[in-house]
């Protein structure tokens, strides 16, 4: 094992589906890490926060971190002080900064999710030494972070990133935002899963089938089984991720439109499905690009730092902090 | 009159219709101007270049600007060197800075038409003072500029703003990038007259009353006469403008998801219909922005410049050229 290098801080990914902990050193190795469910969103907004307490005690029993940093699925204001909209969490103009600081008396950062993700990407990962960059985060949702200039860019009200509630279709598919057509309603992680739910309802061979993905494990089915069922090469999973990519191109078309970037950086659970969705995502994506044949096309890469690419921003952004 | 301040410039609006080029002062005072019509697009590349070099040659004979700024409606590459693509205009991969300061012998400064106009409402208009802009310029096409921390955003590769070929209807109306579904074929000055024209197709009595607009002036409808009929309250001149208004505003709620501006400046030859087009407009926005009630919403304003703020914009980067 590696030396820790300099201090270590403390980052918290919290996503819709689960919350994600880890110390991290100033290179960016994780030391120690856990992780919660995220509780449900009709439980209430204490719930989160104590789960997220529940982290931190846990790691601080057995590493020193100096700050706390957290990625919220949600929409942080400019101060970085409260989560004032999540659609899939509970949080409500919540001061997330200062109840959690306020128990564990360290200072805390707070960012949204897909923010910490991408500049993690940026320092350690598919981003490493982009200027321009946009990071496109596939999960319960759709999150996206902006990097412009080598510099995170949240916007004038901090909300900037906020891709996964562009609306791709007019009175298309009802969103957990209020709206309706939302491209996270299309290309993400829950998308893919209602999408192989749904196609078996009136088939019940196809429903079967899908059922089979599962392999006698409990519960709903998973994005992670779909992937694996496409990777084993089931043409009804693969045809999956042919829709999600091409949705997913869609809207990265529609992305390099208004923002012509260096390159593009598709994280999130559903992006481990590598080529299987990188592939048609690219193929819609430049089809769907005005002026395809006289411009460069941005780069389209896997991110690299996997589940913790949003843990390990958010520790950046506490080391940043602190320097 | 007002006495001339510092060095003189030259700026040359090209727009999908017109070509307009003005002699400004470094006050942003225009000392004199011209205009052309935009060379039909069959008509090739040359001839759109001799009009350009036309209205400088008619403006130098009177003053003497040191230096010559061209802001294109079209793809402008990262060096400022080319018009790359043009949905339009006839250029591809046309060297117009070189074409143009080679003629006559000043240094030419080659932008974007959306971005010199809305870097002169940054200086001089409706963007003064704000450090994320977005400008959103309605005329033949949707031209868009951008603005973060007081400085125009080109993007990676000098194509960034181009809002009007986002697609905001999948399978929509064609467009003439190529694509379909674009934002320009459903809130531009060029689509405002198209469904004015189309409304009257099966209805003779509809027909009539558009064909009133026109006052016995020669030619096809234009988007100044529909502007003037909604403004002598022709219900529905009116109605058009709420279409039109409802689908900017759709765009607008898009742009705004993805970068979150302090403020979005409605320019190009449209807005001058003022509230006939914003009021519905910004309803639309309101009512399509994820997370409305939770957000501070980023204002609407008018371009303040009208008509001259691409000229004007233009001769701005002319004078920074030279400073």
């Amino acid at each position: 094992m590696p030396q820790t290098q300099g201090l270590t801080t403390l980052g918290v990914d919290v996503g819709g589906t689960k919350i994600l902990a880890a110390v991290v050193d100033s290179a960016g190795q994780v030391l120690a890490q856990t992780r919660r469910q995220t509780p449900a969103k009709q439980i209430g907004t204490h719930q989160i926060e104590a789960e997220i307490l529940s982290c931190i005690a846990e790691l601080r029993a057995i590493h020193n971190p100096i700050a706390v940093g957290i990625g919220a699925a949600g929409f942080v204001n400019a101060e970085g002080s409260q989560v004032i909209f999540a659609p899939h969490l509970a949080w409500r103009n919540q001061p997330v900064q200062q109840d959690i600081s306020r128990h564990i008396k360290l200072p805390v950062v707070l960012d949204n999710d897909a923010n910490t993700a991408i500049w993690a990407e940026h320092k350690w990962g598919a981003a490493r030494g982009h200027s321009t960059v946009l990071g496109v985060n596939l999960g319960t949702g759709i999150g996206g972070g902006i990097i412009i200039d080598h510099k995170l860019f949240r916007g004038a009200h901090g909300l900037a990133g906020e891709f996964g509630h562009m609306q791709l279709v007019p009175q298309g598919r009802l969103c957990e935002c209020g709206q309706a057509g939302c491209w996270e309603q299309y290309a993400s992680g829950s998308a893919l899963v209602r999408r192989a739910q749904g196609i078996g309802i009136g088939d019940e061979a196809v429903a079967s089938r899908v059922r089979s993905w599962q392999l006698g494990a409990g519960g709903g089915l998973t994005g992670p089984q779909i992937t694996a069922a496409a990777k084993a090469g089931d043409s009804l999973a693969v045809q999956l991720f042919n829709e999600l990519g091409h949705w997913l191109g869609v809207g990265l078309a529609q992305l390099c439109a208004a923002f012509d970037p260096g390159v593009l950086v598709i994280g999130g659970g559903v992006s481990a499905a590598g080529s299987l969705l990188l592939d048609p995502a690219q193929n819609s994506f430049a089809q769907h690009l005005s002026g395809r044949g006289y411009r460069t096309l941005a780069k389209l890469r896997s991110a690299e730092l996997g589940n913790f690419a949003g843990v390990l921003g958010a520790a950046r952004l506490a080391q940043e902090l602190c320097d």
